[in-house]
């Protein structure tokens, strides 16, 4: 499996080689192509996605057919319909490639029995999520208390690369502003 | 400790009354009047709170003196100012009671040992972890896609209780909709 990921779990854990072939074995390498899915709203979402290559979006179809982007996810990053894939309940959410992707898959079963037989697995993950948490708690107050401009130099910083890679409206829709005013600010 | 805390934990993952005793040794038990803070923004925040008793908020005060509620805290949850309480920096967010209240308090560095030691606690802040970044992502996609009477209505059906027990001001906050609105919504 990929040094990549060695790297990435390495950031917070360290692993000998025994343990990284044991984490390897739990994952599944898969390609795909820009456009294709890997979560549908309905559908179940059994497996957690480590993005090796590529850019992908989890969003919500609304009824009147928005699309609502909670989500960007690329190289490094995991991605998935959470709420679907901890509860084993139909997804709410759609994931798609924005480009041709590499990802690893791990099911949330193997997740739990990998975590249970190396816990600097679970130790793993349970840094990951808190730093998620961090990261959403971060994004809500920027929603509730700053101004579109603010939040659009904001994502500038945090993520200059995926402005490169994805069209301007999917970044309105993340930040939750018109296109109009997007284009504006980007101008 | 608590037979109230134990249940909490159980939810989760079983524990002997062994490992109940040795989790309980990492906690202590603290009384705190209405108005008094937790947490004060520019301080550290050491400390993530269990609430026993009582009700408690998280807010970020901003520059021009408005108070953004982040989070509310009642019984059975957790409240700290998490980004300062990982990352061991400064809080930018301030805790405070609202009633007065009865909290179990662990520093990072004792949850950090007492995962390592119990890998049952490491499991349980995991699984804990997971659901809150969950409510944070539903949370995002309210605020990015809700009106604010659909949103009202979700903290409702959420919340009941919380309703009850703080001015509407500080409801008002955490939706991101003025007090009129609010007014109008919960009239």
């Amino acid at each position: 499996m990929s040094e990549l990921f060695r790297q990435h779990i390495e950031k917070i854990v360290p692993l000998t080689d025994q343990e990284f072939a044991l984490v390897s074995s739990f994952f599944v390498k898969k390609k795909l192509k820009k456009h294709q899915f890997l979560v549908q709203a309905g559908e179940l979402a059994p497996y957690d996605f480590w993005v090796e290559k590529g850019l992908l979006r989890a969003y919500l179809l609304e009824e009147n057919g928005k699309e609502q982007i909670l989500q960007f996810a690329m190289e490094d990053w995991w991605i998935t319909d959470y709420q679907a894939h901890f509860s084993a309940q139909p997804a709410t959410l759609n994931v798609d490639c924005l480009e041709d992707c590499q990802v690893l898959c791990i099911s949330q079963e193997d997740k739990d029995r990998l975590c249970a037989q190396l816990q600097k697995f679970e130790h793993f993950f349970r840094k990951k999520s808190n730093a998620g948490y961090v990261a959403l708690q971060k994004r809500i107050l920027s929603l509730l208390t700053d101004q579109a401009h603010e939040r659009y130099q904001q994502f500038l910083s945090l993520y200059p690369s995926i402005i490169q890679r994805v069209p301007k409206k999917y970044i309105a829709s993340y930040l939750g502003v018109s296109r109009e005013t997007l284009s504006r600010l980007s101008g």
